[in-house]
């Protein structure tokens, strides 16, 4: 391989099954998608590269459509990159496509907005083989009601109630959410959320929510108190993360 | 719970994701279906119980629909049945169905024949979230002539060729494969292969021979070679086991 003198930025679109890994972001005694990737450049050039993506997903979430960036100064075409990841990475992450791109674009703060997917399985039945791909309820749920909530989260708002107590986010709390839209079909819900910037499991808060709202044991008025009280407790659960795909990033 | 004088017999039927499994059948040192069921019948008798599946699948192959037959002294309905031993299971085991049945039922010996699926992927594209349940071959097939040669397996025949030859199966090996079905949709060929017996690898290597021929590396002639000389070698790869579901039990 060339090592070229300049650097070359690259972005790489990549999906993992988020369910043997502590999440994205490197941590001590723990297996991240940070790590294998950063391991795997380490085996491409023999010297530390660093990666930055979008943002972090949580233990056990899924991405269909990360984005990440790093600098080298090998010179390889877009598809030797991506057999060059794809072949020193393990097999739960796939590189879907490397672009090289001007050095000033940046994963995280070039990122207009991120869509996520959480699918929900409602039926009686037991799916074994997606159990680590969609949350069961066995609840019959109330799709208009979810509806009706969802159009009340839409829209900019301080989401400090929507966020994890231990969330590292410090400041201002306010986000828009361009859109909820629900999906149904005969098995499954599937909540589509897109908007500019989400707090530690404000996904899966929302998607708990809206389930709680579907199922009765929450009513509509919760989301109307969250937004007035910034409190946590008055809104559902949070969803399992094992439903949860960060389904795309806009740029 | 009540026990009963007499012991009823039990029919389930159940799914299991392979993924994790050392196959069905108990050995030592490897976690196996049969291994959990037991232990959940201990839990729920609080003594040994026996299981009699329709037949043994191997480390990493799934069943959609396996049954499996015991006996209990406990006075329960099927519903309490299926609800105690799913909450006693791990979830990569599931409990779609229990039925009391004559104490003459026998899973393995009253089985008329079984179905199995194969998925085999075959675009370019990998995907992360079916790698545990479809085998990804790159190359293009050609689904003509793996119809061809998939009829010729059909029938009556010795499969000594068919097997591996570590095969526990001692004596007679002449089974019958009433029907080989090729699936096609856009990105996968699923094979689904009914017969009246099959022997240790005997599907994957019936799927690994069949895309062996749709890819040029085998010729259709090397089936009725296999028949004439019940030589293994003239066959095709063995298919990887992550592909495979135990689908139906025919009694």
């Amino acid at each position: 391989m060339v090592r070229s003198q300049t650097m070359q930025r690259l972005k790489v679109q990549l999906a993992y099954d988020g369910t043997l890994f502590s999440g994205f972001q490197v941590q001590v005694n723990a297996r991240t998608v940070q790590e294998e990737i950063e391991k795997s450049l380490m085996k491409i050039h023999q010297q530390a590269i660093r990666i930055y993506a979008s943002g972090r997903t949580d233990s056990g979430v899924h991405a269909r459509a990360q984005v990440m960036h790093f600098d080298s100064p090998l010179d390889l075409t877009e598809s030797n990159w991506q057999r060059a990841l794809q072949t020193t990475l393990p097999n739960d992450i796939s590189i879907e496509k490397v672009e090289k791109v001007p050095q000033d674009f940046h994963a995280r703060k070039d990122a207009l907005d991120k869509t996520y997917r959480y699918i929900i399985r409602f039926s009686d039945d037991y799916d074994v083989f997606n159990r680590n791909y969609e949350w069961h309820v066995r609840q019959r749920l109330d799709i208009k009601e979810m509806r009706e909530a969802a159009s009340q989260i839409q829209g900019t708002h301080d989401f400090t109630a929507f966020s994890a107590s231990k969330t590292n986010v410090k400041g201002d709390k306010t986000r828009t959410i361009h859109n909820i839209e629900l999906h149904e079909s005969d098995e499954h819900v599937v909540v589509e959320v897109t908007g500019d910037g989400f707090l530690t499991h404000m996904v899966r808060i929302i998607v708990g929510t809206l389930v709680d709202i579907g199922s009765k044991r929450k009513n509509l008025q919760c989301i109307q108190e969250a937004f007035e009280t910034n409190d946590r407790r008055v809104l559902g659960q949070t969803a399992p993360p094992q439903g949860l795909f960060l389904w795309k990033v806009n740029y």
